[in-house]
């Protein structure tokens, strides 16, 4: 350094990879001139030069374009504490400085790595290029108290006064749960803890020590599936996952059954309100576990659900949404502690967030799948689509968000079909028929051969047949012509395919014979199965279809299938059959559990939770049962489109393309 | 009414009692108009006419004094509702009107009554003058909301625009437990529903349509008993109390006992905090079944407590309060969830005030005595002792307060007693002896007549003596010279009275024979017994002489004995023995639990609760284990005072008062 640098009482300091740059008080540490500069980085320790977590690297040459040199002895030489962390953890101070220690004492140019900034990126989906600012609803922070004498002030007292000189804190509360660990920390950790704040306002945890540890868990309660994933909210990263059964189920398949026993049987709510949050703290064990962690220490949840499942959590009885008009308890989002909810296997003193609900069928659920898909960001016309029991729809743009629900039925989860099961091993899951040749193939779930693959006196012990599985036949029985668009069994069909039987005016197709599956009886799809088939894509087309209407648009620029329906049918049948309207096939996708996504967003960031209240509110709802045109559409829908094949790029096997006059018979889906 | 005054636009309205008076215009409701000139009357219902709590009486006449003429017709006439509301309740509208319905229509003077004064004024305690304002922390309001539609709104925001549109009130929160009554209680009110808001905060309580209940519970937590007084928060009223043993006493008689078990037994603290918890929620549920009530409707409770006490309801380990520098984890007041303490008897959504601690041995118990009894308000010195296990005292003037705990141990309460025992049913309470004669006479507790009162062949059955009758034994054995003012029996003790009984150098005292007790053999009082009942006064003595050492005064203007204990001792007695410091026995009174009347008084007005809160900051604490003085000043106070009778006036059977020299040698007691 010259003379003439060692006499300025300011020296340039640029920040890479922001490059901001400005001129810094001599000897000021890099912590506080990147702050004075906006960047803020991690130091959960308040610059007491022990976390380690404010790393930078100082890079060293001459920067012609920033006009300045970047000296070896630019920054103080490390100090004491700074020498001693290095040591404990192994840092090159060549490579790395600790930036609460490091003082800018000439020209410098500072990278800071990732991990090192405070407000991180964080990928939000790994297909896709999103990303989202890591900033949780709670934070570490690291503060050393006096140790308590004889003058009657409390050891609380004594860490507020802490909290207010250390960290200009004055006014924060300390949760009761907490209060019963505050001492025994206290003095564990020879008067120094490390606290975890929520929102600034309320100490949820306090540890003995330093401790470097911040989790939180995104819950989606489905009707039959609840879904976990924990997170680390230091990182973002997702450090497990776990899913299981909803209990419930063995009070009703159906969500309307559930809302039945919650009001028929004596206890009925509390039952279900027991079951979810029981199982939840199991998941929340279980997926603790995995990552070798104690469920104990999360201290944030965030939860999605259906609307029926939102009450059911937060313990308050479905009744109302069993019936007009579909009144919910409460739609807002709510902060609330998790032992108000029964939550025992989190820290005692966890933050719930529960994001709020759209309307009397259109959930929290709906709004996890918005903020992780952001339809309402979008100029093109999004359609997302979330089949269960219900289908939840949500259509628009960036200027106006519509939701309704369909009562779709639970056919396309295999339940009131002949020989319908869920999506589990076994069950028929792809379905391709030859007119010609009159042979059927199939696979199964859990099983990678098709049927016709298997080895001489072998067979896929075929259990069932599952929601997929039964819309890919009946798409290959319509493109064959085998039905026709009423659904109804052509006259010829049993003579053009051994698998059709008929019986009078009525039929069925026979998929597996009993050699082939595991009951040793056969699998059949009947006329009736492929009625309720109907029925079902005829409910949901409608409300796509009303809610079309009242966006005003003839067609949709991109679908979205989500939940675990979604990842399992393909989309060409569910175009085919007419379950969801014409679209460029490459702009359909599934989309996965987005409302678990959603959920995690939530967790990593509370300015997300702020945009799923204003953007819920935003969401304009259809009600589907008293909208004049919706049963008609419905009966209308219940027909197979006139048209049949599409999309022939997508399956190389299929028959070629039907006539350009054929498709142009389709105009009442596109209307 | 005249021409002109049916033309004015303005009328002349006096309010009485307060003589406020005012031109409020034409037609304007009394309630309104009252309002502007700053009176509050009662209004559950909002002004709809349905509560009848804002009655007002029109007074007619001439009152030249206010310069009027209030005429017959000068308020409107009863509105319909106003009608209905008289006819259902037998209200005499030509006597009383509803201020909700009554317009001013000419210059009128309207008495308001106490009930219907929002802000009334309630006698604190029965035997003193001292008044509070009735203002708790929750409140009833009668709301109609917008019945359900079909429109997507939840009942919660339907409610919440009710209560910004009929209230002001847009901010309430509600309270999750009450989240789970909402919509069935909107249903079963037709629309209509009475809230309890919390400090204006909270809706801790929904009920169908309009209700008129408010209800409170106060409790003291004492090591021995807990007390509770339940109270009707809409007129300041005590509608029962009760009270029931701490069920912590199977852990240890005495506090340190109860600390060391916490710290040594596995779950001690577990074990201890929810046997406190459980007995509070019993409490609640018999005091509520003693008033007709369910002990779900309470939706405010305070509780009281000493510091271990304090710690133990709130679930907090209290071994930092058995060791040097006896931190406190929390000293200041808390608002909590009654839920949060596992308070489940009372309403779900319930809230807890817990009132602050002064240091590590003055607990909340002692606020709730400052409260109680101003001491904190008072020009002269008033000296406070409250003695349990531990004695605690409170000394001083509004200008200065100091406090301390004296470890007086349990002799006071008949531990550590050969034949000592509680104040129960048997026990002996008053003891007189005649040492010319060579006779002793006692009472027991729950017998009027002494000892020579009963009949030739019976007795009173004696079970053993409780701590006042020791007390005064021991003040007579000295008054009489039986023993001396080192507490030692007198040479010729055995011969002046038959019941001294000499072995060597010690001896005991023969209280009561074999044939007089319900065991069948003697209860005697041995020297150990009285060097015992010397240790434990010469503490609270040298605490005493402490605190006025530390206030800089050598006499007190007024002595207040606090809790069981001191209704039972007879002040006489007490400074006998050299129990209190000199003066004049008239200004010696108990003041019985005069804690829980503290946590009553913070029940039934939020603002004691900041005055609690702040007087209990002021208080100076003085830490008797480390004062250099207090080991010399407690070894000087064991001895009996050098005076025995200063007070013949009390009891005429005692012997002439001793001469004026052998008083004056009482010097070091008044120093």
């Amino acid at each position: 350094m010259s003379d003439d640098d060692k006499q300025k009482n300011t020296h340039r300091l640029i920040l890479m990879p922001s490059g901001r740059k400005d001129d810094v008080p001599h000897g000021m540490t890099v912590l506080d001139a990147a702050r004075s500069l906006g960047v803020e980085l991690e130091a959960i320790c308040g610059g007491r030069q022990t976390c380690g977590r404010c790393q930078v690297v100082h890079e060293r040459g001459k920067f012609a374009k920033h006009g300045i040199i970047s000296g070896d002895d630019h920054l103080s030489a490390p100090a004491e504490n700074e020498l001693a962390y290095a040591d404990a953890n192994d840092l090159d101070l060549s490579q790395r400085r600790l930036a609460c220690s490091a003082r800018v004492i000439g020209d410098v140019l500072i990278s800071i790595p990732p991990e090192s900034q405070a407000r991180k990126q964080v990928v939000r989906k790994d297909a896709r290029d999103i990303t989202i600012r890591l900033e949780p609803s709670v934070r570490l922070i690291y503060v050393e108290v006096e140790p308590a004498e004889m003058d009657g002030i409390s050891d609380w007292q004594r860490l507020q006064a802490a909290l207010a000189s250390q960290w200009n804190l004055p006014d924060v509360d300390i949760a009761p749960p907490v209060l019963a660990d505050l001492q025994q920390a206290l003095r564990d950790g020879g008067w120094a803890v490390t606290l975890t704040i929520w929102k600034e306002r309320e100490i949820v945890r306090i540890a003995p020590g330093y401790v470097d540890e911040l989790i939180g868990l995104a819950v989606d309660v489905g009707s039959t599936t609840i879904a976990g994933y924990l997170c680390d909210l230091l990182s973002g990263r997702i450090v497990a996952t776990e899913s299981m059964m909803n209990p419930q189920i063995r009070y009703g398949e159906d969500l309307m059954s559930r809302v039945s026993y919650g009001n028929t049987e004596p206890q009925g709510v509390n039952r279900l309100n027991r079951a979810v949050i029981k199982a939840i703290n199991d998941l929340a064990r279980a997926v603790a576990e995995k990552a070798g962690l104690d469920s104990r220490s999360i201290t944030d949840i965030v939860l999605v659900g259906n609307t029926v499942m939102h009450h059911l959590y937060l313990g308050i009885d479905p009744v109302q949404l069993g019936a007009a008009p579909f009144a919910l308890a409460v739609s807002d989002a709510l902060d609330l502690n998790a032992r108000d909810l029964g939550l025992n296997a989190f820290h005692p003193a966890a933050k719930a967030h529960i994001l709020p609900c759209i309307a009397g069928h259109v959930g929290a659920d709906n709004v996890g799948v918005l903020l992780a898909e952001l339809p309402n960001l979008d100029d093109q016309v999004t359609l997302i689509v979330d089949i269960g029991t219900n289908a939840e729809i949500l259509l628009g743009t960036r200027d106006r968000l519509l939701s309704a629900s369909s009562p779709t039925g639970p056919a396309f989860e295999g339940a009131q079909i002949s020989h319908g099961q869920r999506a589990a091993a076994g069950a028929i899951e792809r379905v391709r028929i030859d007119a010609e040749k009159g042979t059927t193939r199939y696979k199964t779930v859990g099983d990678d051969r098709w049927s016709d693959q298997v080895a001489e006196g072998e067979s896929l012990a075929a259990t069932g047949i599952c929601g997929s599985g039964i819309i890919e036949l009946v798409g290959e029985l319509f493109r064959s012509r085998l039905i026709d668009s009423t659904g109804l069994f052509a006259e010829d069909a049993d003579r053009r395919h051994p698998g059709v039987r008929r019986t009078g005016r009525t039929g069925e197709f026979v998929l597996a014979g009993g050699d082939q599956t595991a009951a040793g009886s056969e699998i059949v799809v009947t006329q009736n199965d492929i009625r309720q088939i109907q029925l079902a894509k005829g409910a949901l087309y409608a409300g796509i279809k009303l809610l079309m209407d009242h966006l005003g648009v003839d067609h949709v620029d991109r679908i979205k299938l989500a939940g675990a329906f979604g990842s399992y049918i393909d989309p060409y049948y569910a175009m085919l059959i007419g379950l969801i309207p014409d679209c460029d096939l490459e702009n359909v996708e599934p989309i996965g559990n987005a409302a678990g996504d959603g959920a995690r967003i939530a967790l990593l960031n509370v300015d997300q939770r702020e945009i799923a209240r204003r953007e819920s509110r935003r969401v304009d709802y259809v009600e589907t049962a008293i909208e004049p045109d919706f049963q008609a559409y419905f009966v209308e829908a219940m027909d197979l489109p006139h048209q049949s094949d599409p999309f022939p790029h997508l399956a190389s096997d299929l028959p070629p393309r039907q006539s350009k006059s054929r498709r142009s018979a389709g105009r009442r889906r596109r209307a």
